[in-house]
């Protein structure tokens, strides 16, 4: 037999005999006949058959002849077919999964591997892997060089709150929160690096916005002036992303606002060491209303609010060389210059290096001014969609209930 | 200043004044000129100067002339420098780094921040990334859709043993040994799909194959008719990653031996469960002689040495539709075909199938006849570039004594 035409093509094969194979989708029993639309990963495809045609989720594969119908979808449909099961299955799916309205999130969730059949939700992870292959090509045009690090670490240094403990041949050891430290030591080594990858947080709050398991779109690159030459990066991979998703224009230039001037922008008190959900969200309408994009760079955040590897602005003592970068009104990406000084981190660790050793090592032997930043693929993808929960973007969530499945 | 170029692109900025940055790889000291070689991601610069020069790993930016010389590496060298110190290293490197012979491997280990910085070593994780690179373009070019799936799972349901346990949210759970499970859920979503990932072995060995993170370049597809439409993409894909890498010939049509006839060929008694260490060696020589091939498909294993989900062989019973592939010697991939009927699994199962609920829910809702296969990144590149340890092919390598750096 000819070998497999998928459901996409077929309007290539008019008049000729296939083979195709699928899933039933639907199944509609009308008086004399029977409709039964098969899906494959290309799309769909109606097959007319007077026989029987088993229910939903079945397995099978098909030989028919390819018959023009403008009133079918795709202009064809496939008629005088044979069926062949090949594989039944043992009960009906928890939801019509033909219905072009999802059920509960909770519904979704507790039944994923087959909710996520739902051509609607099958197209965001298609949409997450095209935006993961922008971040990607992007990278790889600019000379940056792909790696894979460590997941399980021997101290929780980074943040220290938050970790997962794992017994690692009976000694303490923990789930890394980001490759921070790795991809700083790997500016040492190619300069520019990137690394696609899970990182583990083990917040212990129910939100829309936390997950206990996310993927992590790392970069770090070397020899920069400061922070603005990071968010140029940052800007060229976000339009890799979108040129590949589509769904959002990133403007030639993001506009940027200086962290004390957003403050004063949304009146908010000036001593203020952070901005509130409703000050991003007020600062994204500005930039919509003043600058005509969607994203926003925040610059310059305190040093008190933010991490010890921070690098400071040296012309404005307290603020720092870093950035978020709203996107709909949310923090999508946190980013920054780094320090790379061996001094200045042991100035900014206070003396007491004895746990970092490990991670200064890389500082002890010269290293470049660098920086960069991490994108959270399913916050992504979230703001992108306008779904409020990133739950709705995870394949298989992970959280403070869900272990499974 | 004009931007920076590139060690490699300064032959086409002859008598030009430039700035360069980068490393200082070596300094040699001679009477009357002093010549630094400056290493930046590109490659190599030979900067000459009669004034001082920084130690080694001193991070530099240079102002200096572009001059031709034939004598110098790229026929190139850099006069009337002006050198100025980004960052001092605190004390010399743990080895010298422009010398062109490693050390021991535990020293490498012990100081890899710094030691991932010598020439060899960073070219082997350059052709690490390019490895993955070809992985990912030619399973995309065959439509499979990248995912990203949990790494923290509820039970040790693939093999049981090994496996490490984590404290998640006061509740015992585990780290995935492999995304097998999800990746054949997936299969009823997108047919096709691949993922590249950490996956984790408690290995209480201490052996130069095995690592308690390792990358694992897994591949599922859906509507094949056995095993051998899974080796013919594993095929494709190896011949994708070789053309990105180099070092290595695919031949068009892998060699292919059933297991019963390998141990017949290596002179083994008949009722072996599995192949030695010296079989798969005399394997992959007879493959070499025969078929002047480096690669050899082994298929056919017992089903008693298989996992549970693992195919049988129609025709043959007690065998199942399974592979390995031997590369220079040792396995380096496992694949098959896998079981999709519901009933198979329970059965497989001896009808327990209380731990394997969210497993099963994918076949009991219809699935494919499906297979796929997992390929060791680190067993790659050490094969690739004959290396006896896995480590010398792993960035921060976790194993039995090691958890840090």
């Amino acid at each position: 037999m000819s070998s497999r035409v998928l459901a996409a093509e077929l309007s290539r094969h008019v008049g000729a005999r296939v083979r195709v194979a699928g899933w039933v989708h639907r199944r509609r029993r009308l008086k004399s006949v029977t409709f039964v639309v098969l899906r494959d990963r290309s799309g769909f495809a109606q097959v007319v058959t007077s026989g029987a045609a088993p229910p939903e989720e079945t397995v099978v594969e098909v030989r028919a002849t390819v018959s023009a119908n403008p009133r079918a979808p795709g202009g064809v449909e496939l008629t005088s077919p044979v069926l062949e099961t090949l594989s039944a299955p043992v009960s009906p799916p928890p939801f019509d999964l033909y219905r072009p309205v999802l059920p509960a999130l909770p519904t979704i969730l507790d039944h994923a591997p087959v909710a996520l059949r739902h051509p609607l939700l099958r197209e965001r992870f298609s949409l997450a892997a095209a935006a993961v292959r922008g971040f990607r090509s992007t990278l790889d045009a600019l000379g940056f060089t792909e790696t894979h690090t460590p997941k399980i670490v021997a101290s929780a240094t980074e943040s220290g709150a938050n970790v997962f403990g794992i017994d690692y041949f009976g000694r303490p050891a923990y789930l890394a929160q980001s490759p921070q430290f790795f991809k700083q030591a790997l500016v040492g080594v190619f300069e520019r690096v990137y690394e696609v990858g899970p990182v583990f947080r083990a917040e212990p709050h129910d939100t829309a916005r936390h997950l206990a398991q996310y993927t992590s779109l790392d970069a770090e690159l070397g020899f920069i002036e400061d922070h603005h030459d990071v968010m140029a990066v940052l800007r060229e991979v976000l339009a890799g992303m979108a040129a590949e998703t589509g769904g959002v224009t990133v403007p030639e230039r993001i506009p940027e606002i200086h962290f004390a001037a957003a403050l004063e922008l949304v009146g908010a008190d000036p001593r203020e060491p952070d901005l509130a959900p409703a000050h991003e969200r007020a600062l994204s309408e500005w930039a919509v209303r003043e600058h005509s994009s969607e994203f926003l760079f925040v610059t310059g955040y305190p040093m008190a609010k933010r991490p010890f590897y921070t690098h400071p602005d040296p012309a404005r003592p307290g603020y720092s060389n870093s950035f978020d970068l709203l996107f709909r009104g949310l923090e999508l990406v946190t980013g920054g210059q780094r320090l790379h000084r061996h001094e200045d981190y042991v100035a900014a660790l206070g003396g007491d290096v004895s746990s970092y050793g490990d991670y200064l090592a890389a500082f002890a032997h010269g290293m470049p001014p660098h920086g960069g930043f991490a994108i959270g693929l399913e916050r992504f993808l979230a703001r992108l969609l306008g779904v409020a929960n990133v739950r709705e973007v995870t394949l298989f969530p992970r959280d403070l209930h869900r272990l499974s499945p």
